[in-house]
């Protein structure tokens, strides 16, 4: 039975990480932290877990920590996140961060886009965990990087084209629309019901920080640099991102040669579905899965994907992580 | 042309009644206030606004209101409003506010309910601007109270019932739903988009300052003392106020008896619309209508009204007040 | 290993028995059927399930039933049901009916707001499967007739009050909203998005089929009979059902003991909370529990529930019923 | 005062058309006709007319329409409308088309994506309606094609650049998304709400009826042929349509001078305005004004839009063209 500790868990993911642990067999919620003001019972902080969850949220603790956990998801911001990774590690724990800081390996890149990186020495040995791309070195790694919602979304939908060299690496357009909760839980006027309600708009033009982290994973698959632009919108549901992806191709290539390339190199997967038809993100709500169509038309290669944010854009992505870091069966807990 | 002020120009109403007077024929915006952090052009604050009025918003200057304005509408919160209004009404301006504090009769019962009231001398002769019931008090005011959203709603369901006598003054429930800009402009956990979407639930339970608005309304028009519940609900629309009224009869009466009688008492009204099938709020939206289905089964009378929160439950009725004080055709701009 | 087959599984109650019973320890999903339009891959018919369930809906075959299957969820329609039923039996299943053509023990009263019954026989021996109120005549039965959504979170908030005799047993007034998966998924008119969304109205005004059994219910609990106006309103939302109940006390009765009163009456219970604030849906969603808070105020006991309409309100509380029937773990695969 | 007729009041662009036309000063409503079935009075097909339009809906009389009206708003769907307008052309009135019949000028490009063209002779003069960019032709145009939602957006959009040979004319994409109405007033599974809430899909990918209509325009306003990827998504809201515009510049563009650009080229435009971010569907609700914001990032012009796709993608632009043809005041029944 793996011990599990949430760093963190008075937010979205937090919470989305309880719900899939209190299913998992194999693998046990022991310690549950967050900030003063969001400690208490879990089920006076989320309303949803009363009677499912009978545990205390507490302030974080780094010797009972050592004593109650083998792993701890680390659900906190960037910045924040590499300040207490490495006093997670060294407890002795193995560590999910779900923040940004560890996924960008080019240090001047993430300093960019972020602020000035202040753990370099567990920079240098994180593994991205995104399951379907780098399986092999999540394999009893230390610390592992969970993957932004988007590039998650966005990568699984590139990886299949650049890895064939199918696509000139320039020129890509990436235009996803996610659901509200990935804002996370703090209230402000953009999510403010009466303004979000009805309403759907883009943000980060050219700006936002998952954009070097898709480039990244991208530019990995292809072997060579990859450029793309990223651009994101929020509209008006919960749960949800929705990736349409336009590439320009090197060759003609026809939709069923598409659909079998993509099959073909996400056989066994066990959350990768390719569909014949475009993706609906109410099919993947709460589910670990994503939906993938490729296609082409007019001239474009077009992927769409489908993935809920908070599951395997988070929370459920992070739990697959944990499982194969465990050398347990990979979908414990997620189907 | 009446020119109007709008005291509070920062928030739903106040933008909502910018909308209405932009249509108005015979009245014209001359002057918006807010709180110095809400001021600039209207276009920045309200993007719905861009093209459609080129004004700033500004701290408030009663020198200038007093040269600016026939008529101010004071759409501040209570307590900040009975702090206004009398520097208001001194410059000689007419005010139609938007608060409870001139609404509530009995001081005792508004002090339990609020807080101390501190402007006694304009409370007592205060006029209650709901102009189905009381349209002759209305006309040549200097200070209306404009009417709560869900009293608005409420008491035009069962005036008709109270002024013939047909229902018990006790025991009645008034079980209302609101959309969620009744909640106002600020963010807050409860109306944060992923936490009101596909959600619903009742609030305020037994302390709801509406109720003894909606009691005192209901008690003049019964001409004898009633008691009430009102138990407000939100749901996750932006714009309505349903409100399901139980009431016990002193005699049995028909649907078609009952529907005749409410045609009967509001013959003539404007805004007034009796149907013979449930309401639906939406539509009402953005109109100042009020649709009423009265009907009788299992021994009760159940009466359904449907306005829109922020136009007859705010700012329309405002307009509607203000066309009435002027002397001028009631419904223009309303319509 | 308990053999379930679902008849109807072509509707929103068939695909969450479905969901439900992928999770189920100790049942398994052996036969899947439906209208001959509605066949084929379940992936296909339920996007929500690809690479979850590989199986196929096919059209009854009562011999492959007999074979296949211990027990029978039934998720026809009114009507539709009493005609399958008996054959179900008469194969040797257990069958679990969703439809209301064996909740209504009151012949008279089940042709008045239904049709003429056509199967009196097996009429006389179901058991209705409240567990929460009759789980005792609930094990062992050979046919259970699933409560309706709206009598379930209606009948847990009432039962405490009228079996303890504390409340009048007329003038009760259930004021109900549901969300919209509640009407089914055949797409109409008054469900279609753009009228359905930013809306909310009542329906059903004193002639709901789910009053005649909420009083079947409320009346057997209270030992004497008990009448009560029950008015449902459907909300923009997916799922669940909030109902408002306001009754008139025998006596004054604080909150305090009434909560007392309702955690004594649900000690033990699996999927009942009693809350110490109002209940929201989304606490609810996608759940088999039922939250409840009972108040006193302005001369009335309130109480409000709330529950998922698909899960507790249909097909959770079958799988609650299936588990009973077969004397293992009431709560295997709903927690 | 103008007379307007409308032809096919029974659906969502013909009572957009009733509300606009109920405020506007010079013109006035006379004959509305719908199918039989769709036939009778306004309020009781659209409550939210219940009060302001006295009128019926009738079958449509040729001879009756010749007398009652100058202007005939015809809101039929393509292939039926192509068989009325000659007969609505014959009685005199002057037409303003909404279907896709008359839009189209290459007869190839119509007859693929649609069907057949049987009125060849009107298509030959009849005007594309889109006032900013073809103004002096709609000047007493006899039958004017009002063009599909998606195309106002996305041409609005693309135009400057176009005219000013700024970006490659091929490889452009157009990613829009669209409210619900865009649907029409037919239910369907796809718009269901329980399937539609919450969700968010692709559709039409490579083959949507608008993408040859776009290119039309855009060649038109180039001078040269333009090729361009147009992908519709529809997301969960009644209205508004989103659109992201990804260009290849000819040569690199300060986000500044495109904003410039935008200005000078819409300059005294009405309905035009010219955002320094993002637009926000919600803010151009129920409105006939078009937001748009040019921008340059990682090396692609990114154009958005947002229109609300009844009114400045309907109905608001038909009364657009009406001002215009006419001669009067182009904002009428629009501010």
């Amino acid at each position: 039975m793996i011990r599990v500790a949430i760093i963190g868990a008075g937010g979205y993911t937090g919470v989305e990480s309880i719900e899939i642990l209190l299913r998992h067999p194999q693998a046990r919620l022991t310690y549950l932290t967050a900030l003063p003001e969001e400690c208490g019972h879990v089920a006076d902080i989320y309303g949803q877990l009363r009677g499912r969850c009978d545990m205390q949220i507490e302030p974080l603790d780094l010797d009972k920590l050592a004593k109650l956990a083998d792993v701890a998801l680390c659900c906190l911001p960037h910045k924040v996140s590499m300040s207490f990774v490495p006093k997670l590690l060294a407890t002795g724990v193995k560590v999910i961060d779900f923040s940004a800081d560890y996924r960008i390996k080019d240090l001047a890149l993430y300093e960019k886009y972020y602020e000035p990186h202040t753990d370099k020495e567990n920079l240098a040995h994180a593994v991205y965990g995104l399951p379907e791309l780098f399986r092999a070195k999540i394999k009893g790694a230390t610390l592992v990087a969970n993957p932004g919602c988007y590039p998650t979304g966005a990568s699984l939908a590139l990886a299949p084209l650049l890895r064939n060299n199918l696509i000139k690496t320039a020129g890509i357009v990436v235009s996803s629309i996610t659901g509200v909760s990935g804002g996370g839980k703090k209230p402000s006027a953009g999510f403010h019901f009466p303004y979000m309600n009805e309403n759907i708009y883009p943000y980060g033009v050219g700006v936002h920080r998952h954009m070097p982290e898709i480039e990244q994973v991208a530019s990995e698959v292809a072997g060579k640099p990859v450029e793309l632009l990223f651009q994101p919108h929020v509209g008006p549901f919960d749960r949800g991102i929705l990736s349409s992806v336009y590439c320009d191709p090197l060759t003609t290539v026809s939709p069923d040669a598409l659909k079998k390339l993509y099959q073909d190199f996400y056989k066994g997967e066990p959350f990768v579905q390719i569909l014949s038809a475009p993706p609906a993100v109410k099919n993947v709500a709460k589910s670990n899965y994503v939906h993938i169509f490729p296609t082409f038309a007019k001239g474009k290669v077009i992927v769409f994907s489908a993935i809920d944010n908070l599951i395997k854009g988070a929370s459920g992505q992070a739990i697959q992580n944990m499982n194969i870091i465990f050398g347990i069966e990979e979908t414990l807990g997620l189907k």
